[in-house]
């Protein structure tokens, strides 16, 4: 598997997941408006791999203040955090980032512009490691939830490409495969993106795991023929009560899930959790450029003009949900009580 | 809107559905073979489509049978009957076609090739004819049971395209449409082959009918969030219990809608309907080319050689349905009896 994220010469350096799996390019980023490009454009994408690029990016932009060009660094940086956490609005892991190097920031604020620089691009290096650790202890953890022989299904890419790191969902696919547990997959392609067909495909591919892609409306297929034991997706924000948001379609697999009485978990580390809403009814969804579902890889599906609809993600009620892994094990809601003990 | 289906200079001619939106072009059928091949590129596709450019493919044979070339007739339109039906195993309307053609060839066999000819050829027009008076009825039939202000999920193609007249599930959507009944439709865009973005989206612009395009897996998000009062799908085979397989799918979008309790109507002419089955389970689902599911429009989606599923039906249990809306008024299973005393 190629870097996904890495730190050169004070650049960020990002895979470029757009032009998977048919091509390994890079984009550099010198700064904090190259890495909200980034998130923006889906070069970077899955919940906890744009919380890492977001905290480089915060990074990024001390590494590129001068006292010359005048303005206060602190400005610079408050900037710098509204941009990239206006990149995209529904996963919460970028917000958690960002806050995360502001606060590394307010301790070292008064530091030399060096020291500033060197203590949040720790800051940032140490949260791609612990997202690292995270997925281990979450594939750890979540393998063994996996029976032998297992047919599962997964949607989007919540593997390496989304994390850093193993991978959430995906992580935990590979982690059982690692452990001889001769499992399948099922990807779904995941439009209008196609995160399952472009991403999650490849890294199987790459991983070795058993798999087929089907398209997104194939999943009742699967479920009514009794060739689904269980699915496992991630998310981009769970609240309090459970509910959580993740790629658009991850509801209808909750829904299906219901109805064949098929487990139905959700992988994701606690960067994830925002305790401050109380259910899913309060998170943003991201409404992203109606040409993504009138093209696919330039070509036009429809009328060119054609009105759409392209919500980046749903929002599925907690009590579709079996259980939720996570790096502190596995865990059910409410989620505040939990979380007091373990912070 | 172009002609779908035509008979000029004793020939078929086929409105090419696989370059729609972007190019209105013809196929010309020569023979049955054509026919058969046109049917399994999808150049023509829908159920009851289908069934009358086999009726023509049926009538071609005797066209281009000739006594100097040897062998009998009744060979001829033989194997021809048989590589028709063998074109797609699932859409039951193509078995009847062919059949009443047979039936009509027996009673005419000791004519003049002339006499056969024609009658064939009659035959196969009166076919054409009984399906658009049927769409006819079913729209009419449909459009009383749509509310005002109703915001319809429909899916696939059943408009003119997939049936030569306006078109069943989508017939009854125009239908209402043209009774003023200021509806909005949610067209899912139907992966594999994007029977809906590319030719449901273009046909009701044609119509002047409000839609938004949707992809497949936005489904649930516009259930989650109230913003369907019903569902109208068409089928391809229902069976004596009610169960019927239609566009891989549909399954899905019944189990959304009984979820969420939202209407969900069938809508085809007794062509449809195959009443030597007894349940859903002896339904055959043909299995297409995973290239379909690989590429859209030639672009590569994925690994070129992701192993893939590619049913291109799926069967939903008669529990499901709210009503079918069939040309003989709005009918609940079983249906043997109920055909009894119609036939």
């Amino acid at each position: 598997m190629p870097e996904v994220l890495a730190w050169e010469d004070n650049c960020l350096i990002i895979l470029d997941q757009t032009k998977l799996p048919h091509e390994i390019s890079y984009v550099k980023c010198k700064d904090h408006r190259d890495v909200a490009e980034a998130i923006r454009r889906l070069q970077v994408r899955g919940a906890p791999a744009i919380g890492i690029a977001a905290a480089f990016g915060y990074a990024l932009a001390a590494f590129n203040f001068s006292h010359e060009n005048g303005g206060s660094i602190s400005d610079q940086l408050s900037k710098a955090a509204t941009e990239l956490k206006a990149a995209r609005p529904t996963a919460v892991n970028l917000m958690w980032a960002v806050e995360r190097m502001e606060n590394r920031y307010r301790q070292v604020m008064n530091s030399s512009l060096d020291d500033i620089r060197k203590a949040l691009l720790e800051e940032a290096l140490e949260i791609f490691e612990e997202e690292k650790l995270r997925n281990k202890r979450i594939s750890d953890f979540g393998a063994e939830l996996i029976p032998e022989e297992a047919r599962i299904l997964t949607y989007c890419n919540t593997g390496a490409l989304a994390t850093g790191g193993i991978g959430t969902a995906l992580g935990i696919i590979v982690r059982a495969h690692q452990l001889g547990k001769k499992i399948h997959v099922y990807v779904s392609e995941t439009r209008p993106v196609l995160q399952g067909a472009r991403l999650t495909a490849w890294e199987l591919h790459h991983m070795g795991v058993p798999y087929t892609l089907v398209t997104d409306n194939m999943a009742g297929y699967l479920f009514s023929r009794q060739q689904v034991d269980l699915v496992i997706v991630g998310a981009d924000r769970i609240v309090a009560n459970g509910d959580f948001a993740n790629k658009i379609g991850t509801y209808g697999l909750a829904v299906l899930a219901s109805y064949h009485k098929v487990p139905f978990y959700v992988a994701a580390p606690i960067s994830t959790f925002d305790l401050t809403l109380a259910t899913g009814e309060q998170i943003p969804v991201e409404m992203r450029d109606p040409e993504e579902v009138r093209r696919i890889g330039g070509v036009l599906l429809t009328l060119a003009d054609s009105p759409v609809l392209n919500p980046s993600f749903d929002v599925t009620p907690y009590h579709f949900v079996t259980a939720y892994i996570t790096d502190r094990g596995i865990l059910k809601p409410p989620f505040n009580s939990l979380f007091k003990n373990l912070d």
